[in-house]
């Protein structure tokens, strides 16, 4: 996605050679029409697939997930992190490290919301070593629900994540790639 | 909004005379064609005010508080709860307790995501207490922005939060109102 591209060019800032901010765009403020455009795009990638449902992570996955899902008209789950008291027994859950948050947290997912019947689309803001998006698809392992794909708006591939879904079999569609943060620059892949 | 009520009284269930669970339709399932319909409700009855952007507290929060930016066209700011590795030191942070959480947390919100000449609406999906809204209308206050309006899907009217904010001189908007959750009974107000 070009517009995506130039977006980040303009307004993502390098922190360091593994980690970029781009708290304008995806994970603090949203542009609601880029983002109903990247869910229109998510769900053109996979119109082909069967999708009864989508699912993604709290928090930062919540605004792109809801517009894929609002575009294929079905609904969505985020995962919860960590319990609250109001929080179901009757639930799914995985503890996963967190790249950002430098913690370990539990994904909660009730189970009255994934159905073995399910045909489920993960879409999420950023994918870097992939934890939490193995302790989700784990999940949904877990409900006997089928993974119809993998949507990540920004892949930097200079991280395992990506690959390493790949290469679990996962059909992974990245609007955006980046495959270097070195010498505070952005470079995307080709 | 009836249809909501529709779906809180098929869908919810009352897990104490203070507590609702609405998993299925906004804190951790979604509806995204729901969810736009309420976010064309708020931006209607929000249609005479400036707004130059809506905030709101992740996560629950976000799917609605999207959909009403959509509507308007505006930018979404979520403030995040809790410091990330990746945080921003040029933040307002507000510490405020957790309703369902039974804990403190800070809310963030980056310096240069909110400014003197905002006019923000604050959307959220309830309102118990309200601690968490009051937190975030000190972070617009800091900010110099303007409030525009607050708008709550559901507003349990038996706590004090959104009479307090009322008291406190704002426009506040509910789709729905509970006035009672005793004897596992879900009683609208009119």
């Amino acid at each position: 996605m070009d517009i995506l591209k130039q977006r980040i060019l303009a307004e993502a800032s390098v922190l360091n050679s593994d980690v970029l901010k781009v708290d304008s765009l995806l994970n603090h403020g949203v542009d609601p029409e880029l983002t109903m455009e990247m869910g229109r795009e998510f769900a053109r990638r996979f119109a082909g697939e069967t999708v009864t449902k989508i699912i993604t992570v709290e928090s930062s996955g919540i605004p792109v997930a809801f517009a894929t899902a609002y575009e294929l008209g079905v609904p969505l789950v985020f995962a919860r992190r960590k319990r609250t008291l109001i929080g179901d027994a009757d639930a799914y859950c995985e503890r996963v490290p967190s790249f950002t948050k430098g913690i370990v947290t539990d994904l909660i997912v009730s189970r009255h919301l994934l159905k073995a019947e399910d045909s489920v689309l993960f879409i999420d803001d950023i994918i870097a070593n992939g934890d939490a998006a193995r302790g989700l698809l784990r999940i949904v392992d877990q409900s006997g629900a089928r993974i119809a794909g993998i949507g990540i708006v920004l892949e930097k591939s200079f991280q395992a994540g990506g690959r390493t879904l790949r290469e679990m079999g996962y059909r992974v569609e990245t609007l955006v790639k980046i495959k270097s943060l070195d010498g505070n620059e952005i470079i995307f892949e080709d």
